[in-house]
């Protein structure tokens, strides 16, 4: 029997069980991350990634810049819950012990635990096919979780900032960059969206006080307005000409292009420095300028 | 450059300087897990592991066997700490999308979770060469972990049960027991001694009030009693004829031989129930009735 991704999520989900959510587990698969409480107190917040060679990374890219694009990645989805990110552990897998790639990649990943003021305090290394596997923990105050599940009809959809120069660089075949890690130099602006993503943990005090329903963009802006419309039981109507396209991108690529990482929210309340897109009504699915559109998010299968 | 798994251990933890360790990383790289205190009280304990076909489990056997095998090793790290086990991520990769296996593999793990009473409460899915990994988590009274480096001249060196079984298992090419998982049947004592580990969370309140340093047996008692020595600046002198050996193996499966997931501990005072094997001596290095032993244990590369 073969499935897509979000089917087989569904069939191992309900093969866990009971063993899915219960007891401290306050939330279990399904939004951007889990939340735990086992004491009365500030929920910890956790979630996992992996990033496969030519299937979510380029395989010939500098390490530094997959080190730090990995960890980037995988914090986002506690910036996208309104955590305050801690502890990262990194699992390696790796054909063979070549110190010097793997050094960079450390290195990378260095720079990016240090731009959102994490630590990697733990992992793993395997002999295998490249894999990286980064699970990402924080801690929240539990009344100021953002849920994929708070979109309410009525709310504002908006988004944090310019999209679709993660999907145009691409799309313009500039996934090697071919120099060493430099923030800020040598990489063309849709490199930089690539390479260097933000986890927008600026962003979560705002969000939380606005009580945001949120998700990271990182299937492109209509399939993560799905999986967040999905959770909320709510229709979420996008206006394609109040997106916010990234200078050398096209619509599309903001539309429907991956890994940009910013935010998506739905807000009761005008938000400063959010980007309005949308709003929120009664029903279910995504409409772009008023017709529904068919999902066309990544799927890993 | 290539190295081996320990020196490129130390590389990476090198290149991540400031990040492996500070603040609110109570305990960075180098025990079973590492230990996280942002808010003061008790003590996060977490650990990763990856598991890889034919490296660290046999690719034919049973899914549930694999799954239950490779959370129960996972929580394994958790219970050398001390810690409770709350909670585990599972990152899953897969060249396709085979939802019979999938399942199976999910129940299993959904049975060793809740053997130990813990929640697999999140993961991920990504397309590529088979790989599990497992990133567990528990908590802890920061006074009662049990760490690598807390072994002293003069304590008793302990083992927890029988070894050699598991690498008897090995030994014998009895890693495809070919049959559906029933725990207890059809396994053959070895099997089930490899398949079956058990994460000793029912020793922990008892090595804490013994003020025990300990480590599971992974990679085998000599190799993790090196591990020991080395962490607590000790040496750790081992009778041999006193190692509890399995029925079905050979005092070189006990000795070397790894998978078996007993704790080895050390305890100033004597401890109902655990075996003693030594003694710690000032020194460095373990000694095996009397003679320098040089380290052969497990390595990936």
């Amino acid at each position: 029997m073969s499935v897509d991704e979000f089917a087989l999520i569904d069939l191992i989900v309900a093969e866990l069980g009971d063993r899915a959510q219960g007891d401290w587990v306050r939330l279990g698969p399904g939004d951007d991350g889990c939340v735990i409480e086992p004491v009365a107190g500030r929920q910890w917040v956790a979630s996992v990634d992996t990033l496969i060679p030519d299937v979510h990374f380029p395989g010939a890219a500098p390490a530094e810049l997959i080190g730090y694009r990995a960890l980037m990645v995988s914090l986002s989805d506690l910036a996208a819950m309104g955590a305050t990110p801690r502890y990262v552990l990194v699992a390696l897998s790796l054909p063979q012990p070549d110190a010097q790639w793997v050094c960079a990649l450390a290195r990378g990943m260095a720079e990016a635990a240090r731009t959102c003021d994490v630590y990697i305090c733990g992992g793993n290394l395997a002999k295998g096919s490249l894999n990286i596997t980064v699970s990402a923990h924080g801690d929240c105050d539990g009344a100021r979780l953002l849920l994929r599940s708070g979109a309410r009809p009525g709310d504002r959809v908006c988004v944090s900032g310019v999209l679709g120069g993660a999907a145009a660089c691409v799309r313009t075949n500039q996934l090697n960059p071919g120099t060493r890690f430099i923030p800020g130099t040598r990489l063309t602006p849709v490199q930089e969206r690539y390479f260097l993503p933000r986890a927008r943990f600026d962003l979560i005090d705002k969000l939380a006080d606005a009580s945001a329903a949120a998700i990271d963009i990182s299937d492109g802006l209509v399939a993560d307005a799905g999986h967040l419309a999905r959770a909320s039981r709510v229709a979420l109507h996008l206006d394609s000409t109040a997106v916010p396209v990234h200078p050398d991108a096209r619509l599309q690529d903001a539309l429907y292009g991956g890994d940009d990482y910013e935010i998506l929210c739905t807000t009761p309340k005008p938000v400063a420095g959010l980007i309005p897109v949308g709003e929120v009504v009664q029903g279910s699915g995504v409409y772009l300028d008023g017709a529904r559109v068919t999902q066309g998010g990544y799927q890993h299968f």
